[in-house]
């Protein structure tokens, strides 16, 4: 059984209240639902957490090194500017996907840009909170090619 | 009766100490008690905060969704960088003013730019500690003009 | 008692007709009358003016240095571009406070960039009218300041 | 009968003997005069000003406004960085078409910019004089349409 | 009699249908009747075509050299990006006037900037289905001012 | 039952046999019929194609307008000049997902922008060929959340 | 007899009262008075002006064309941003020193551009007043030159 | 005995009659007949091919991959912009020798780029027709050092 | 005897086990045991730390101001961002030495810049763990020069 | 008696034979025999060298800071690049005047950037060799100033 | 016979034993033994020589002015920053032909721009030591063919 | 025994007089004595060398590849533009310490860059005279732990 650690930036605890024009109406606790759901036929488990200091997200992030076999991460507004949680997504030896809800690159131009990019396995943006269950996907094809390979 | 939390970000704890050239000799709770002054001819009390993690700065800007009228801010120097908190002035649906002691536009360069300016309601800089009290005299009269409005 | 010049540049004689969604319904003689309002409770002279014409505005400003204690300005267009208006500001002794109606941070991204503000005693912007007032609050107390200090 | 406020900015009244190279043999007077012939073909007559001040081309803008049914100006040098005059151009209700002379893209870089064209109905350049005739001609198709519309 | 070839770039076979609030609702089709007609009247001859393919405009931009007087090209989105196609317009004898329907100055900044402009005859934006009669205009203008000069 | 078009542009036929240890030893076939065994599963059919020529794509994305429910493209190379391609995929009306191989974020700069994904629904990067599965599922997503919705 | 007019831009007519410890303390009447002095030595007579507003010095511009030899302009703040002067000083056959007091490269580096010093005959800056006395030398060596070459 | 094909990009057909104050004034036809020439001493075969097409050129790389020995490729205006036909050169195994008729560092700075430098064995600018012969030099150089090493 | 205060930024937790090949195999803990037994040889004592949060560096900042002699300071990765803790080493007044274990200038390009730079007394980079021993070298210089002077 | 070194730098000493139309035909030697002419009347001498290297004139520019009262300066094309010439004029504590004999603002745009100009006393440029007269005037103006003031 | 110099820039007498995965290891040596071989074939003879001083190459570029029929150049680090070494190569009446033997456009951006090629007659880079033999083919044709033009 | 030579670039010779509220007031000779103490006591011996020369500089970096165990370098104002130099420095197999006695970073903008970091081992900046010394520390400790790994 795979565990994954879903960790999410600052602002993400207001989802399904905030703007829901851009993030839509789902709350945090509906994505760990439909994650728990889509684990259960896959045979994953999750941990799901929330912080808007970033400092918190990089010890979540040391942790899951040793705690987790991969990781889902949506950085919120850290993503543009947060050199040391990109450092900490290189740090760590597990497999990272980044997540983010709307499509940044529909957006303000200064969102078109994240740190954490160029040290993540992959990319998906744009999915809603679709977006996780595909990251789960994708961690899982990941891991069961690099135990092959 | 109005009621609005003043939040001060990092390094504002030294005020009255640190570059007295710069910021002036007046401390936060001398700020506070004018504040208080001026709000008892006003009608509007304050809750005044300091804070040097951004994380916390968010987490007070979530509760003052519900719990102020309006805020006033001074971000110290996460203004010229903080893309989250300006997410959270965004997602919370009262007015948000925006204040720097200094002129920050007669200072080094990167101190020109807020990432906060965009989706505050208004913008104060250079008038040292009476820019709180012009703050809450904007504030009481944005939330007069809505409620008539 | 006081004395202000309040000026006002390109395309403010139209304030209350163009563009009222952003720049709002009253127009400058609406401005005036609350500022001699103001003015009359606070012990405070208002000289308001209007051009479309920049080297008029920089006479005006010449003579504000000998006829008046501070200065508003709203230098409309004229604040992104004109150096000659903020050598002028400059070049006079006595305070001068700048005031924008619309938040121009949350604008085109040339409206971001002010060639006064550097030299300006402070600035406000994203109040609407209210702007004005609370300019003459800050100029009466930076120049009460300067008195005692 | 439409009527037309033809508005020059700039070292416009040199033309003809400024440049020639550049700018052609013709003068304004001449140009005023091929527009008039054009107007008796087409219904529409037109009142012709050149002014080397921002200022005053701006007070011709706002007496556009309640005056004439269109407006065609070539800024001249204004074009590249008066935010002002673009100002005025929004600012009043009714067509405004930007003519250039010459081509202003083959010629120095500081001249593909214009302030203006953002908010102009439509830009013709590198058509010489022809270029007025050709946006009397798009500003009687553009009322007629909008008329109809 | 004078023959101009009309060059249409990718995506203007779409014309009426697409983003019909940017574009309008004439088809090309539409457009070249509105030529024909005009084309009767001047004693101008019109070859319509659309083509997705830069390698298809560069090669009738060659045959144009030798069977046409005079080309219009509305270049779609090749504006921004193909040198191939500036070098082409650069490299036949004839004048080639360059056309957009919409006002490219007022949308996206990276539409503001045309690989063609520097090399073309003249340009006309913002105008409509109607620039293509404007430039077929201009086009007949210039060639007799040539033919006399 | 959805139909899906799958466009890859520039040197993906290639895929397999170039830069094995940037793209993977998968070709297109190999991908195709991943796509098959999982469109059995889920009630999807598949059209996969490729050229080499923008212009091509251009006209397989205005097939696509009625004869798919939506688009997976791999624009290649073209990714990141192509403002045609861009355009193209605004005016069509149906959901377009942006999928590459590698994480273009982890490689040269200019790899790190593209002119496609402001107008994409959604953009996968980074996790090989198992991204176009990942794409397929996507677009059930969203097509089912819009019939509903 | 040569005669030179010597033209003063924006805020020019405060020398000797603004900012004395950039500019120095004599007067726009003590420069010319030097002028006067050097011209009885050497054959020029000068005549000596100032405006605030660039309209007019445009106008003298063009006045010049026919009414003088030569002509020394120091444009003050229009230095910086007026295409407009610059355009009038080029459409002008005469030949133009530009002159400033400070040395503008030494100071804020917006001040480093001058839109002015490509069209100009020489640019003096840094010499204080003395600096009008050295234009007048050059225009005269100039002038001498051109005649016999 | 080696063979090396040569490509030639956009408007290169037109070579000889257009601009010939900057190409010369021989057409691609003598360009062959002088590398037939060369071959015939130094024991090399070669193909030309020309084509306005991006697409096209990208084929014909892919097939020289497997049918000859080296490309000598001039790629016309597609030099400054194809990331596409980089990522081909890139893509096949044998070397690839990039040629340019003018000096393209003295001419336009759009001109000073090529995506295809970075990724070509080596780079020939300014030689004219000449270059060529020296590109067909240095690839068998190039190919009989590679050989023995 | 000196008291210096020695802090440690984001993810210098991990030190001695992630990406050993740039940041060596010595932990925190070994370069606290350097640095003791190179403060018994010069009557140095060392308070080390380490956080991921910059609200808590910055609160070690503020302390130590009172409590310390000196401080050495590796930001890490906030070293390229935090304005709010470079604005803490300006406030206090006590000398503060940069110190970075890697060469940040061989690395990414946005390594090359630091806001704390401008602030601190000296900046150490490349020189690994030695690096804190140096720094506790300079700063003890300092501070008997300081003490003399 | 005043002494004045002039120091002339790479490509200096073609002067007459270089490039006649832009740099005059009148060479090195000419200029020194002006300047001694000039000399004779206002009791100046000078000491002309020229080099091509850049550290023989920073040893030169060491010499006249204890052997002159001033330097002329044309540093030819190390203007744009040698911050160690810059740096020595800096550490100089005599006047240092640049001269340049063509207009530099009006070529290409890498030569309108001086390292020296910041640290010059003034500047002259575009004058011819008439500039090395108007700076030799200068200095002694300025010297004069210095030693009364 | 034709005389060449070939002048080499710093670090060059280092060739062979510097970095030789980039440079290859043949020496200057080994190179001017190549070309006297090639000379004697081509009735060519060389002046080879090297300098790390920019100064000394200038003054070998003045010499080969008149004692050299054309210069082969490999300013080495000097490409990239030396405009002196440009306006020699300009000043100078013979043909320049500039080689570098790594790609310089694979390297490091900064070396991507050379000051040196906008004035040269032709550029070669990549091709290693064979590229001076190139080099000198080159500037034979040319010279003949200038001859005979 | 080891052996460092210590390279001092442009205007160091003046160390000690100039701008001594920058640089301090110790000369080069004050340094060179405070080193052969240090080395007295670490076995070190040194040798310092100054030229105002780029090309003598490289001369010494490659006498010291053979002949020294290690390099010292203060590059004067050649740390911001010479590439040459960075080229020198990464062309000899032994190790260079750069130091800088003013902290470059709080100065001018330009003074921040320097070619020569990216290449050195490390980096000592605003440590004044220390730093030379704090630099043969760590070229000990760096030479001790290359010789033991």
């Amino acid at each position: 059984m795979l565990h994954i650690h879903v960790l999410n930036g600052p602002n993400l605890n207001l989802l399904g209240t905030r703007e829901p024009h851009i993030y839509g109406a789902e709350t945090l606790d509906d994505v760990e639902q439909k994650l728990v759901a889509y684990g259960k036929e896959h045979d994953i488990s999750f941990t799901m957490r929330q912080s808007n200091h970033e400092g918190q997200l990089i010890d979540w992030l040391h942790e899951a090194r040793t705690k987790a076999d991969g990781v889902i991460i949506n950085p919120g507004g850290l993503t543009h500017s947060s050199i040391s949680l990109a450092d900490a997504v290189a740090a760590i030896a597990i497999p990272v996907v980044e997540v983010h809800l709307s499509n940044i690159f529909a957006r303000e131009s200064f969102r078109a840009h994240s740190t954490i990019s160029a040290v993540a396995t992959g990319i998906l943006t744009g999915f809603g909170t679709t977006g996780y269950l595909m990251a789960a996907h994708a961690l899982a094809a990941h891991l069961s090619r690099t135990e092959k390979g």
